[in-house]
């Protein structure tokens, strides 16, 4: 099962295959808020699952043979379309829109009541996971990418439902360590104060983008 | 918006929902995985979009004003289905299943590829937010609840995508902060290791059950 793919999908190609998947999941996003928030009665919950299990049918139909993996584009560009909180394809993702400008990593997303931890707050965990995402991000923006080595998230408030923003910057790198803070915030104010080192995976070390190559080879 | 609620549901009734929302929220998740991993051309989309729009529809008919919430029943027991990790009736919780015997909380989950943030791994975020969830639920079942108040992760080794296991006790107690220990397991070995502080609220602390009830009162 390949994991790692290389491809050489024409932009334009790219365009209509992304806007498609964003219409696919974005229309799982609102039944998933229904589902959560829904009143209807035993009968309505029968006849809404005959429909879902028929979409489910079609969409089965053809399927990759595992996870949606990380796929890099002749362009440069890679595709996380699968990935669990930004992927355009994943409706677990809320999906997190992630900027870069002057050395700063941003993270923006509307989060409804599926990310609902105590009653009314967004649930710490979700908060986390946009976190360790954003940091991440930073990390690889700076140049100095790797895998999550060490999180660590202070909760100064509960985090309400509804816009959120993470920022995030790289502080230094000490050999194959970037560490990284931040920050996820709603309109109250700073919510959540964080730290993440991330580690560049030895085989990733030297030239990176042989080693990549070579990885995606062997995948 | 009511965010705590009071209930009395008789217990054959709250079986009888409960298997509903299972239901429900069952093929929601079955849908999610097919919505990442699909391969089918854009007509067959467009067709699995309409029955999914049709099923948001029915079930949008009657919503909550707001999130789920939490729910007390007269019973004794606590319903929080709209939670984002252990929620039986949100698709975006895998869901955790959580147990408790002799001091020690578990969770264990069936990860897919809606989880995933390294190629063919469990995203960070996600195994965060499962620490967190059952980290507080370890303070919780140890009679020492709290509201995440720090969250420390160290990630040891790639989470492959599949079964997993989370286990967290209570270490000790210092005013009205808990401290609590866990890992997250594969059939790898431990991949994470989690250390957190739950702090009880203000509000909660003193008369637990007259503060929770005047709470509820409030809001």
């Amino acid at each position: 099962m390949s994991k790692y793919l290389l491809e050489d999908i024409p932009a334009d190609e790219l365009a209509q295959r992304s806007a498609v998947a964003v219409r696919l999941a974005d229309s799982v996003r609102e039944l998933i808020e229904s589902t959560v928030v829904t009143e209807v009665g035993d009968e309505s919950v029968a006849d809404a699952i005959r429909h879902i299990e028929k979409a489910r049918e079609i969409l089965a139909a053809e399927r990759l043979p595992g996870a949606f993996g990380i796929r890099f584009n002749s362009d440069g560009t890679k595709r996380n379309w699968g990935n669990a909180v930004v992927g355009l394809r994943n409706p677990v993702a809320p999906p997190i829109e992630i900027g870069y400008e002057d050395g700063l990593t941003w993270g923006e997303a509307e989060l409804g009541p599926a990310y609902e931890g105590p009653a009314g707050l967004v649930h710490g965990g979700i908060i986390a996971a946009i976190l360790d995402q954003v940091l991440g991000s930073a990390a690889e923006n700076a140049g100095a990418p790797g895998m999550t080595g060490t999180l660590t998230m202070r909760y100064r408030r509960g985090t309400r439902l509804g816009p959120i923003r993470a920022e995030a910057r790289l502080d230094r790198v000490e050999g194959p360590k970037s560490f990284v803070t931040g920050t996820l915030s709603t309109d109250e104010g700073v919510c959540v104060e964080a730290e993440g080192i991330f580690i560049l995976p030895k085989w990733a070390r030297g030239d990176v983008a042989d080693k990549l190559r070579k990885a995606v080879g062997e995948a």
